[in-house]
C-alpha cells in the first residue's frame, strides 16, 4: 500500500505498533494517529455500543481534515475537500462507553481530481489498555474552491515508495468511478408511506427523519459534512433494524455510499431508511437522503445520498441473535429482497475467500 | 402577581451584597448572578433568530430545577419533578445569536400535588445593554418519588403575601385541570401520510422527525425532560412552516401544551406536525408525539404529548409577510380548519381586551 | 476580596417587576435568579463525576459575559472581550450527573486595557439541597474591537469600594502580567510520538486530540471560546492521567492558562498532554495547543496555549489512591520532573500557610 505520511498530522499518537515511518513509509499501521475521544453515553445506543454512525463522523472528519490539508500544501486557490464517496466498511468489533477511539489517516492516492484516503480506528479501552481495531475505512475527497465552490481544482501528486502502489491505486480510482456512475442512475427510487402495516413488512419498519441543516453540520463552504449526513442515515438503519427485530441492535457493514449532490445550510433533509433483505442473522436496510434546498432557491428536491447498511441484533451477552424474516408483499419488494439476498451472498464469498488466503499464507 | 420566594432559590442571586432582603434570607454568598446563556449559531435558524424551541427547553429547565428543589424543601421521600403542563406562551420578540439569554422562575402555586412555576426568559444584547423581555410563561410540575416513579408525593405548600394571590392560584389550577381531561379525549387523532401532494395543502407540509431518546435528553429518573420534547416540536412545526411558505419563519406562540404520559430512556419517539389554519399573517400548526416503548416493553405506541404553535413569516428586515392560504380538501381539514380560526379569534379577542385595559390603566 | 458591585449585572433576570422585599437589596430589579444547570451524562466520566473541562467551560462563558458586558458599558466602540489568562484554580469537590451548577460572576480589578473577573461555582443537589463550592477562579480577559480585531479598546473603570482594594488588584495584575511574559518563552517545545513505550513512562500515556474549529466553538468575532479550549484540554490531560493509572481520574486544579494567541474558526487545532510529575496521590500533565490556521491563511502552526493540569486518582468509593511513579528516561523528562515537584512543594506550602492563617483567625 502506498503511504504518503502527512506530516503534521504524523506527530502526536502515543501507543502506535511496529517502528515508526522509518523514513518514508514504514510498517506502522496507525501512521497519522490523531484524535483519541472518549466515547459519551451520548455516542452509544441503550446497551452502551456506540453506534456505527458516531464512528462513521469522527472517520469522515479526519478525512476531511488530511485531505483539505494536502490539497491546500502547495500555493494556489485555497479549497476545501468534500467527501465524494466512502468504500464499503465493516465494522469489526463494538465500541462501549468510556473507551477512547483513536482514527488516524494517510492518503493512499491521488488522481488529477480526487484524494484517496485510508482513514482507521482503533478503540482503546484505557483502564486495562486493551486495543481494538473497529474500522478500515476508503474515503473520496474533491477539493473544492473557496472562492466558486463548483470549480473542482487540481490536487497535487503524492509520490510512491513502489510503482506498483500507484497503479493498485489507479484501479481503485477506476473501479470507484465506475460505481459512482452505475449507482446515479438507480437513483430514482422513492419510500412511499404504509399505512397500518403488519409486522414483519417492509411497511411495517420503514422509517425517516427530517433534519434542518444547521451551521455546525457545515463545512467552511456551508455545505453538510459527509460525516454528518453518514451519522443521520445510520440512525434511521439503526431505527428500521430495531422497529423489525425489537432487540438491541448493532452496526455491522455499511456499502459503500456515493455523494451524488452537495447539500446547502438551511435545506431540510429527508433521511428514509426500508429493510431489503434479511438473512438468518443480519438484516439490509437502504437508505436514502433526499434535499430541500430551502427557503431562497427555486429547485425541487433531489436525491442526494444512497446506500446500504448491515445490521446485526445482539442478545444481552453480545451474541448474534436470529433474525425475523422480512415478509415481502409486492413485486418490487420481492425483487430487492433478491438483489440484497445477491450482495449477501457476495460479501460472504468474498469473506470467505480472504479468510482461505488467510490462512494459506 | 403572587410572589413565593423559594429559599432554595433565593441564595445564589446576583448584586445583593450584605443582606438580602432584611435578614432571613442572609448568607448570600454568591452576589453575581448566573449570567445567562450566550445564543449560539446552532441555536438559531439561517436568518440568525433563535429557534423557539431553544427558548422552550431552557424555559422548562428552570421550572425543573426549581420545582425540584421546593419539592425536595422537606424531609421525606426524595422526588424529580416532572412537566405535567405549559400554558400558552407568547414569543414576544426574537432573540439573536450573540444575545444572552437570561432566565428567571418562581413558584407561584402550590396545589396538593401540583407546582406552578413562572417563568421569565429576557433576551440582552451585552454590546449596546439593550434587554428586551422574550418570554413569560407558566408551567406546572407534578412530584413523582425517586423510588417509584409511578407514585406521585404530596407538595410543601407555601406562604402567600395575601390571600387573594392563593385564590388566583386556585382559579388557574382548576382551569387547567379541566383543559388537560380535554386535551386528553381529543388523543385519537393520527397524521395519515399522502403521496404526491399539491403545493399549500395540508399533505404538502406535513412532516415527522423521529427521535431516539438518549441518556441526555433525560431526567435521573430515566424519563425524557418536557423542554427536550418541547424543543423536537418546535423543529418540526418550523419544517412544515417553512415548507408551507417558503420563507424564513419563527415561532410567535404555543398553545397549552399538556404531557399526558412520561416518555422512557430508550423509546423512539416519532414527532408529526400538520398545518390547520392560515390567518393573514400567520400559520397554526398541530404537532403529536408518539411514543414506542423500545426494546424490552411489551407496550403499544401511544400519544404522549399534543400541542398548537403558531408561526410567522419575516422578511429579510424582520416584517411579518403575508402567508399563502391554507388549501383543505377533506372534512376533517376543513372542520380544523374552522376550529384554529376559533382558536385565532379568541386570542385575537383577548389580546384586544388587555390592551384596551391596559391602557384604560 | 475586593468585592465591586457591577450594576449591569444585578440587573438581568427577567420581568420580574414591583418591589423587592423592601428595597434594602437596592436596585437588584429582577429577584428571581437564573436557576443554574442541570449536570447531564455526558458532561461526566463513567463513573459520574463531572469533567473538570465542563466547569472550566462554564466558568469561562460567564467572565465573557459580564466582561463584554462591562466593556460596553460606556458609549465607545463596541466590543467582545476575549480571554487572556485563568489563575491556577483548585476543584474543591467533584459534581455529579442530576446535580445543579450555579455559576456567578463580578469584576474585581480594572487595569486601562484588562478586567479580572472573580467566577464562583457552587454545585447543588436538589434532592437534598446540599451545596459544595466547587471553584473559585479568576480570569482575566482583553476587549477587541468588533471592526477590527487587532485593536485592543480601553476599559471602563470600576469603582472600589477602598483604596486597598485597588491595590491589591494592581498587585495581581503586574504579577500575572510578568508570568505571561515567562510563560510565552517556554513555548517552543514539542511532544513527539514514542514507539513501543513501556508502562508508565511518560511517552506511554502521552495523548493528543485534533479538532476543527467550527461555528459554535466561536465569539461572535469568529474565534474560539477560551472555554471551549480549556474543555478539550482537560478532555485530553485526563486521557493522558487515565492511561497512566488506569484508574477513575479526576481533575484536582489547573495552573495558570495564559492564551498567548487567538484561534480562527475553521482551524485544526492540535491538543497534546504529556506527563511532567507525580507525587504520592498525584499527577501533573502539561497540556500544549497548536493551531494549524486552515486553508485561506498563510501562516505557520504556531502554540495557542499551554497549560499545567493536576489530577488524582479515586477509588470507587471516592477516596483518593496511591499513583504509580512516573518512570523518566530522557534528561529533558527528568527535568520536567523536577520542575513539576517544584509547582508540586510550593503548592503545598502555599496551601499550609493557609490553613495554618485560617486556623489562626
Amino acid at each position: 500500500m502506498a503511504r504518503q505520511l502527512i506530516r503534521a498530522i504524523a506527530v502526536p499518537l502515543g501507543g502506535c505498533t511496529g517502528t515508526w515511518a522509518g523514513g518514508t513509509a514504514g510498517g506502522c499501521e496507525f501512521p497519522c494517529p490523531s484524535p483519541g475521544r472518549i466515547m459519551r453515553p451520548d455516542d452509544a445506543n441503550v446497551a452502551g455500543n456506540v453506534h456505527g454512525g458516531t464512528i462513521l463522523k469522527m472517520i469522515e472528519e479526519a478525512g476531511a481534515i488530511i485531505s483539505t490539508r494536502h490539497c491546500n500544501s502547495q500555493a494556489g486557490e485555497p479549497c476545501v475537500a468534500a467527501l465524494a464517496r466512502v468504500e464499503r466498511t465493516d465494522f469489526l468489533s463494538p465500541v462501549c462507553i468510556g473507551e477512547v477511539a483513536n482514527v488516524s489517516a494517510e492518503i493512499t492516492y491521488t488522481s488529477r481530481h480526487s484524494v484517496e484516503v485510508q482513514v482507521n480506528v482503533m478503540s482503546e479501552n484505557i483502564l486495562t489498555g486493551a486495543k481494538k481495531v473497529t474500522n478500515k475505512a476508503t474515503l473520496w475527497y474533491v477539493p473544492l474552491s473557496l472562492k466558486n465552490v463548483n470549480k473542482v481544482l487540481e490536487v497535487p501528486p503524492i509520490q510512491y515508495a513502489r510503482k506498483e502502489q500507484e497503479d493498485e491505486g489507479k484501479k481503485r480510482y477506476e473501479e470507484q468511478k465506475l460505481d459512482r456512475l452505475e449507482t446515479k442512475q438507480r437513483n430514482g427510487d422513492v419510500i412511499f408511506p404504509v399505512i397500518n402495516p403488519e409486522p414483519h413488512t417492509v411497511g411495517y419498519s420503514q422509517s425517516s427523519l427530517i433534519h434542518l441543516v444547521g451551521p455546525s453540520d457545515c463545512t467552511l463552504l456551508g455545505f453538510v459534512h459527509g460525516g454528518v449526513t453518514m451519522k443521520l442515515m445510520d440512525e434511521v438503519a439503526g431505527i428500521v433494524a430495531a422497529r423489525h427485530c425489537k432487540t438491541n441492535i448493532v452496526t455491522a457493514s455499511v456499502d459503500a455510499i456515493n455523494f451524488h449532490e452537495k447539500i446547502k445550510k438551511g435545506s431540510v433533509i429527508t433521511i428514509s431508511g426500508r429493510m431489503t433483505f434479511t438473512s438468518n442473522k443480519s438484516m439490509e436496510i437502504e437508505v436514502f437522503v433526499d434535499a430541500d434546498p430551502f427557503v431562497d432557491e427555486p429547485r425541487e428536491r433531489y436525491r442526494a445520498v444512497s446506500a446500504f447498511f448491515t445490521y446485526v441484533s445482539l442478545s444481552k451477552e453480545g451474541k448474534p441473535l436470529p433474525v425475523p424474516q422480512l415478509l415481502t408483499e409486492t413485486e418490487d419488494e420481492k425483487r430487492r429482497f433478491e438483489e440484497g439476498k445477491g450482495r449477501y451472498l457476495q460479501t460472504k464469498a468474498k469473506r470467505q475467500a480472504q479468510m482461505q488466503q488467510a490462512a494459506r499464507q
